[in-house]
């Protein structure tokens, strides 16, 4: 018996948002001072570090929601299951539906509850419900899954990550750059397979860090309404990744009795390119080890980073043979990974 | 072994909103226009069908975090446990933190993780998300610690229910007369006792039901801004919760294996008074029975509806002994059950 992931799904918005779009932006440092640079400097900076060209908005039109639900349907169809089967819909967004233009983010009813109205599920017993949990949010509605499987109360689940971060952000910050649109699902069920989730770990730590990625005003001060975006403490957040990232995953991959070795492909939260390589690096550094060639698929540079939305997208167009370079074959271990606001760190060691 | 409520604690906020305070407020129906009545009758009218006298809201330093927090911190000192051995902090609600006089939801971080943080708990291993799945969250949170602690990822949890309406209210809209604030909270662990969760049942009706509780302008056609509050199309929740949550109980107390003559004590969503009554009478229905007197425990009255924190609040303050002639005693069997914006509908047969 094994847990497994048997369709995957993922939509891609298709306007593309190049880092030359910014340079017409009048970015701010947070204290509301002007920043000594000029935009294609500070443009040219920001890629190297995060390793980011452009990025996807969805279009005026579309709420998470719709993505969430196109997403949806194209795991389905690949898993090749009947939509009235599915007992569980768990989607991980942070910020809901909020329309183009407006502020604010509309969760009643959960963004679960539209999704099933979309896809058309009448069976009341297919639950659905919202996880808010940073962009780690994905990866926990997988061991949430995993977990009803378990315990017996689910046999098959559909796991959504999906994400409007364009409707968040504060075009006075430069972290603005680094905010992407996208939606990624999964099918998870229990079948006579071998392999599938082999262990998981998750942490929250909230005592100094809780703050670390929030709501904040803009960065321009002559602007004085009372309206928030996302923002977030970088440098705060890269130390912290750096310290308790790499021991999740050892002990995630401790727990699952696979040797450092047998990782084939280790899927992580596409945050910031520097950061997510200095992650892997020094998890690999536990193990005496370099990090092996290509065993960190990126998908970050045209995608930039869509929260909840990045590891369900990764896998899905590397599986669907679009990441040049990469795949993940039948035994394959995989290890998923993400960190986030909470600030949330989990991972997964499965065999594909 | 049983999985157990061994704690409670509840927050009822100190501002008291008297229906005599809604004397002076412009109330227009949906389409914009006068109503026909004085607001003494309006609000008689209201008071008659809902059960409402007086309802509670936050002060204007408040958020849902801080009142999750206060009746978390209660249920751990109830339970006499060391709050750094809680597994899971789940915090149910629908809006997130709104300040006061301002319309954005903050819900990154998560309220659980701004709630951990509150109770500086420094386990890592202590993992903190939000379930959005309208009224009937905080039921669902304790369906999802129990099957953690069966899937064996989680021995004790702490499950909240926290909302603060009165930052979503159309004060032109009559509706707004029934929301309230509140938060309640229960540490849930599995003991060798017998007893505790028998059963649990849940639905989500997306296919017509999706938008009958949804997110919609003031009624007030003079406000042209685009500012968005809590609304329900009353009538059809009634249509639908009359129909549908009679058999959610039949069938969650048939898999408990208990009779209907064995229940002691329904504590149902405060959702409004003659709905509620209308439920429990047709359930007691469907077995031949007239309701039995006293079955049905209502705070409604003195508390409106607080969304998710109804159905903890009740339990809390009747095991407080502070509603009278109410009391729940060892080995009782209860149910809890809820209807909410999903449509959700969900219902646990526990043995005290």
């Amino acid at each position: 018996m094994a847990i497994r992931i048997t369709g995957t799904g993922s939509y891609i918005p298709s306007i593309v948002e190049k880092n030359e779009d910014f340079y017409n932006h009048q970015f701010l440092n947070a204290d509301g001072t002007s920043i000594d640079s000029p935009n294609e400097i500070i443009v040219e900076k920001f890629e190297a570090i995060t390793g980011i060209q452009e990025r996807r908005y969805v279009n005026e039109k579309q709420l998470n929601s719709d993505i969430a639900f196109i997403a949806a349907t194209k795991a389905i169809e690949d898993a090749g299951i009947e939509k009235e089967s599915i007992d569980y819909i768990i989607v991980a967004h942070n910020y809901g539906d909020i329309k183009y233009n407006t502020e604010q983010s509309d969760t009643v009813p959960s963004i679960a509850s539209r999704v099933k109205h979309l896809l058309q599920i009448k069976n009341p017993k297919c639950v659905g419900y919202d996880l808010l949990f940073g962009c780690p949010g994905w990866i926990e509605g997988v061991i949430q899954a995993n977990a009803f499987i378990t315990a017996g109360i689910a046999k098959r689940c559909l796991v959504i990550g999906s994400e409007t971060l364009s409707r968040v952000i504060d075009k006075h910050d430069r972290d603005s750059m680094i905010y992407s649109d996208g939606a990624g699902a999964v099918i998870i069920e229990k079948n006579d397979e071998k392999g599938g989730i082999l262990a998981h770990e998750t942490a929250t730590y909230a005592l100094d860090e809780a703050h670390f990625i929030f709501f904040g005003e803009t960065n321009n001060p002559e602007i004085t309404d009372q309206r928030r975006y996302i923002k977030m403490y970088g440098r705060k957040i890269y130390e912290f990744a750096l310290s308790n990232v790499p021991m999740a995953l050892k002990s995630c991959l401790e727990k699952s009795g696979k040797s450092i070795t047998d990782v084939k492909k280790i899927l992580i939260h596409q945050a910031n390119e520097k950061m997510d390589e200095a992650i892997v690096n020094r998890f690999y550094k536990l193990y005496q080890m370099k990090t092996p060639q290509g065993i960190m698929p990126m998908s970050i540079n045209r995608l930039g980073n869509s929260s909840v939305a990045t590891v369900p997208t990764l896998l899905d167009i590397i599986l669907k043979g679009q990441l040049e370079n990469q795949e993940i074959n039948k035994g394959d271990i995989i290890m998923f990974a993400s960190v986030g606001a909470g600030m949330n760190i989990n991972a997964i060691v499965y065999q594909y």
